[in-house]
C-alpha cells in the first residue's frame, strides 16, 4: 500500500468535456495571475503546474519571492487540479488553504503543482507544493500546500 | 477569564526602539505590497493594519479579491504585528500559514488586521482578520488566518 | 471596528429548540470525550466550554498532556459550538482543523473554549483556544484551532 | 522531475545510532497511545507507521472514529517520522499541525504513516496519511496532516 498522490479515483464523464479549455479559459479570468506573471503550464485531470518567473516586483523584504505570492500560485494550482476534476455546470470557492514555508524563495523560475487528494461531490482536498527551478540542475521544494475547496452549483455570479 | 486577544504580555525592552519605523521601512522594501497595492496604515505592539482599495488587477475569475491576494495580505499584517515584538536586532521568517476564507473578496476596501496571539524568543504566532470595509456601515469579515514565525538572529541577508 | 469574537450575528429561531440539551446529549454519545474523561461545562449559542482534568493516561513522552488530547478536546469544543447555532435537523462533519501548541501542556485542570467566528448554511467555522486553569491565578494559554465543518442534513447514521 | 514524497536527503550520521530503538522506547512513554490503543509499527528514517484497532470507546456521537483520535495518532506518526532523521540528543516540540477529515472514520483497524517531507536543523515538516484497512481488500484514505515540529536541545525535562 502506499501514498498513492495523484491517483485519485476520478469519476469518468459520461460525456467528456474539454476541462482543459475550461480550465485555461477560467484561470485567464484570473487578473491577479497575470498580475504576479503566472502562467498554467500544464493541466491533467487531477493536476496542476503553474509556472512563475521571479520578478523584483514580487519580493519580501529581503528580496525573495514573497510568501503570499507563493501561497496566490499555490491556491490557484490546488483549485485548478480540483476544477479538473468537476462538473462542466459546477464551480469551486477556496474554503480555507494552509501553506508551509519551507525554503527560501530564491530562484530564477518557480512551479507550483497542485494535486488533488479527495475529490468529492461537495468538498474536494488538493495538495500541492512548490519548486524553484533551474535550467540544469535539480528542482528544490520551497513550499507545500493543503488546500479544501467547495463545489457550488448554480450560484449567480460564480459560474466558472 | 477570557480571550486576551491582543492583550498579550510583552517584554517592555529597557532601551525602547522605534519599532514602528522599522516596521514601515522594512513594509516599504516589500515590492509585493506595493505591487498589489497595500499600505501599512496602523503599527502598534503586538498589531498591525494593512489597507488595501480593491483593484481590477487584483481578482479571481469571478472578479472578487483573490484568495492568494487577501493571503498575501494577511501574511504581512501577522507579520509585522510579530515584527513590533521582536528585539531590534532580530528578525523573522514565516513557517506557515493557514487562511479561511469566510466571505468572498467584495468590497472596494479592505483592511487586514494581525495581532500577536503568543510572542516568544524562538517562536511567534499571530492571527489575523480581513474586512471589506465602507465609509458607511459595518465591516464585513471575509477571511481569518493563523501564522507561525521563527526568529531569526545573525542569518546574513535577513537583517529586516 | 473590533474584532467580533463570539458576537456572531445568529439567526434566532422562530420556533427556539433546546440547542444545550442536544449539544449535551450528543456529546454524551462521544465515547472518545468519555475515555479522555472531559466534560461540556458550558453550551451559549456559539460558544463551548469543555473542562479536562489531567490524568497521567494522556501524557506524551515527557509527561505533559499529549497534542493530540489537546486537539481532540478544542476540536469538540469547536463542534459544540457550531452545533449551537444550527438547525435541530441538521448536523455536523469536521472538514478540517488546525490546531498550534502555544505552551506546553502542564497543569491539573484544562478549560477548552470554541467559539463560533463564521456561522453559515452549508460552511460553520469556529476558533478554540485551550488554556491550563489554576483555583488561583490567572489562566494560561497553551493552544488555539482553527476549525471547518460542513453542515449535513438528512445522511442516514449522521442525526446528531 | 517528481513530488519526492519520503525520498528526502537525510544526513548520514557518521555514528549511526539506534533510532529504531529510540523511537520505539519515546512512544512507549506516551501514555495516550496506550490509552487509545496505538502501535508504533514501522520505523524507518523519514518514515514511520502507527496502528490502531477500532474500539468503542474512540468514537464520536456518530459510532465512528473520533477526529481528535484520528488526528492524535497521525499527530504521533509524523513526530516520530521526525525523530528519526534528528541527533540523539536533541528532542522535538510539535509547534502546530493541520488535519484533513477526507472520509468517515469506518473500520476495523486504522493505519496512520508519517513521513518526513522537510528535514531541518531547527524546524522538521511531517506529512501523514491515515487509512482504513482490512485484511483483504484496498486501503480507504481517511486524512491527511500537515506536522510542523521544532528541534530543541538541552532543555530539561524534554530528553527524548
Amino acid at each position: 500500500m502506499g501514498f498513492a498522490r495523484g491517483a485519485v479515483a476520478l469519476k469518468v464523464d459520461s460525456e467528456p468535456y474539454d476541462f482543459r479549455a475550461r480550465a485555461r479559459e477560467s484561470f485567464g479570468r484570473q487578473a491577479a495571475m497575470r498580475t504576479i506573471g503566472a502562467e498554467l503550464t500544464r493541466v491533467e485531470q487531477g493536476t496542476v503546474e503553474i509556472e512563475l518567473p521571479f520578478d523584483a516586483k514580487l519580493t519580501q523584504q529581503h528580496g525573495l519571492l514573497h510568501a503570499g505570492i507563493i501561497s496566490a500560485a499555490l491556491d490557484a494550482a490546488g483549485t485548478y487540479a480540483a476544477y479538473s476534476v468537476i462538473d462542466p455546470d459546477a464551480s469551486l470557492l477556496t474554503i480555507e488553504f494552509k501553506v508551509n514555508l519551507l525554503s527560501p524563495g530564491r530562484g530564477e523560475r518557480f512551479l507550483f503543482r497542485g494535486e488533488v487528494t479527495k475529490p468529492g461531490t461537495t468538498i474536494i482536498v488538493s495538495d500541492g507544493r512548490a519548486y524553484a527551478v533551474k535550467p540544469d540542475g535539480p528542482a528544490k521544494l520551497i513550499a507545500s500546500m493543503t488546500g479544501t475547496m467547495m463545489v457550488v452549483r448554480g450560484r449567480e455570479g460564480i459560474e466558472g
